[in-house]
């Protein structure tokens, strides 16, 4: 697996695994029914660093053409499973601390992919000199996540009482994490 | 004084304003540079209320024309002397939770005009059925605000370590503050 910056030619992977978990509705407060269009323009916006995560290229191949002559075409075979963006949580005065979200396809989950993720970002954001990281909007029933950035050295320093309409859940409490980077 | 929708008329008064809250950089984290077109389009955002407080029109007067058939002038002396956006803080599952910004010109501070703004958005909020307010980003040093809010009902709910660089003081906490509308 190879954490590397997205390109134009991911644009469409990105959409398949933001659609997927944007319209879940219950990790992101975002419009479900947001387009391709505004979820492309929110992830790649200007200031904004977004990168993906390709699986190996074990997979690979080479589709041998039936005329000897003819130009062997590469199949490429690698998929993105997961995708996360580094940006200035605010900006001017506010542009030293990061903000950061992450979405990771379905198929690709509980195999350690958000940590592998979780890491890269904080390196990067360690490269791109920012001094603090800070989550604005982790649902307190992501309780996975929530648990992987207090491994990582986030803490809950905020709760927004009943900030989120889940849609099981009802309404559920919200935590503002941030871990300095210094 | 009266607080009412903001216009495109009340533009430019708003640009005034704007800017010279946003270059003082001491109390938003917001480019100091920012373009009048940028702030006008963050200021007028889609799905933002923008209000303004304009003076009483004790001022207006009339320009008598040397020609007694000519028409007379209406002289407008209402100045706009603060500005207020009221919006929801995050979209999907979060859009019942408000936010809302605020900034008085230079020359109205210190006379409660902060105050009818604050009393007059949370009115507002109460009747576009919004159920809580937060503000994303109270600077630690911008007292009188704080004051004001908790005097409203707000609590701060998280504290962000040096998450704002003053222009003055370096860098310095950062609040989170929210009140319930229930």
């Amino acid at each position: 697996m190879k954490i590397r910056p997205a390109t134009d030619a991911d644009r469409d992977a990105i959409w398949n695994i933001f659609h997927e978990v944007v319209a879940a509705g219950d990790t992101y407060a975002l419009d479900p029914n947001i387009s391709r269009e505004d979820a492309l323009a929110y992830w790649f916006a200007p200031g904004t660093h977004t990168y993906v995560a390709e699986e190996d290229a074990a997979g690979d191949g080479v589709a041998v053409p039936e005329k000897p002559t003819a130009c062997p075409t590469i199949i490429r075979a690698r998929q993105i499973l997961g995708t996360y963006i580094l940006r200035p949580n605010q900006l001017g005065g506010g542009s030293h601390v990061a903000n950061a979200g992450f979405m990771v396809s379905a198929s690709a989950r509980r195999q350690g992919l958000g940590r592998a993720l979780a890491e890269h970002c904080l390196s990067e954001a360690h490269r791109l000199r920012f001094r603090a990281m800070q989550f604005n909007y982790v649902i307190s029933t992501n309780t996975a996540a929530i648990r992987l950035w207090q491994d990582l050295g986030f803490e809950i320093v905020g709760t927004l009482a009943s900030a989120f309409r889940h849609p099981d859940k009802g309404y559920v409490d919200v935590y503002v994490m941030y871990r300095s980077l210094l």
